[in-house]
């Protein structure tokens, strides 16, 4: 079985967000399975890269990219209604999905479209813990089995998301979203035709 | 006749230089041509965007493309053995695709190619007035009709690069290369393919 594609991503971009709808099927033309890994992308901005100002605030970049997403969604064919990333504090989802992958990833899979669909599609960005046990209970947690809004909370929640952020950031992920193939990263959803040229011809 | 395609560059990047290799006979099959527009890049990360670290220094980022840059090139099948940037300091040159490109456009596409032959094949970064030219000489100028190397050190050419950075910077351009079809904007060597499909759907 060849190794299975990583998939970097924050909720918060839309970027993530269109390349969640076709890396599972472009990964399966291959053979390959495809490992959602969520992290914290302000951690990477500013303690690894120097970088504090989001980028949608500086000068002309900013710009080029508020026209850019709505142009990529309907590039991507997909529904998009976020109206940008300010208003969205992704911590709450990204630790929820550590957990839910602790528990099945595929649950943690279905968790992350449902976050996806609420910021972007939906335009109502879960940043409470409530919101984002409701989102899990809505594509299948046990509410039971696990108390999502206490548990996102807690430390080692926090501590895991620090951990799986310093991992990304450790296998060279510096950009939302990265794939990585074999240990060969790309860097944008723009890049997935990249990504499948590598898979298809095994390298370059 | 369609309005043609504005190509903006500077000879720094590696990137710029895989799609000089191509534009031109993309926009061909769309009965588009090419206006090759450089700008000064450092100026517009400086006094624009507010980047004043070179983003091949930034941690993991900088890895990232120096890893990126020899598989770019090696995915548009042309040589590169310019092994980095730090070395090119590009302002003569971008001086001087003006002064030439006001003499013929064409004189001016065939000494942007030079220049990025000189700077990302051959590793030797034409830095001095001398050098850029010799390059220009090489292509076609006649030195009678201009002494470049004496030209490109003139207060008025300098004004006429921050001119066009300038000019660059208000039509949106805030990396390299960046291409703009009918005021659509398309940053990256990478997104030549959505280019292509924009020509090809006429926007989406």
């Amino acid at each position: 079985m060849p190794a299975p594609i990583d998939f970097y991503f924050d909720f918060l971009s839309p970027y993530g967000y269109f390349a969640s709808t076709r890396i599972d099927t472009l990964a399966a033309q291959y053979g390959r399975s495809v490992c959602w890994r969520v992290f914290y992308m302000r951690g990477i901005m500013q303690d690894r890269l120097g970088q504090t100002r989001p980028f949608l605030d500086v000068p002309i970049k900013g710009d080029y990219y508020k026209h850019d997403v709505p142009r990529m969604a309907r590039w991507f064919g997909v529904p998009l209604n976020s109206g940008g990333l300010s208003n969205f504090v992704s911590a709450n989802a990204c630790r929820a999905f550590w957990l839910l992958d602790d528990l099945d990833p595929h649950l943690a899979k279905r968790f992350a479209r449902e976050i996806f669909e609420w910021h972007h599609v939906r335009a109502t960005p879960p940043n409470t813990p409530e919101q984002v046990a409701q989102a899990a209970a809505n594509v299948g947690l046990d509410t039971e089995q696990l108390d999502l809004a206490t548990a996102v909370q807690l430390p080692e929640a926090k501590e895991r998301l620090r951990r799986e952020t310093d991992a990304a950031a450790a296998a060279g992920v510096w950009g939302m979203p990265t794939f990585a193939v074999d240990g060969e990263l790309f860097w944008g959803a723009d890049r997935l035709y990249l990504v499948e040229d590598w898979l298809r011809r095994g390298g370059w």
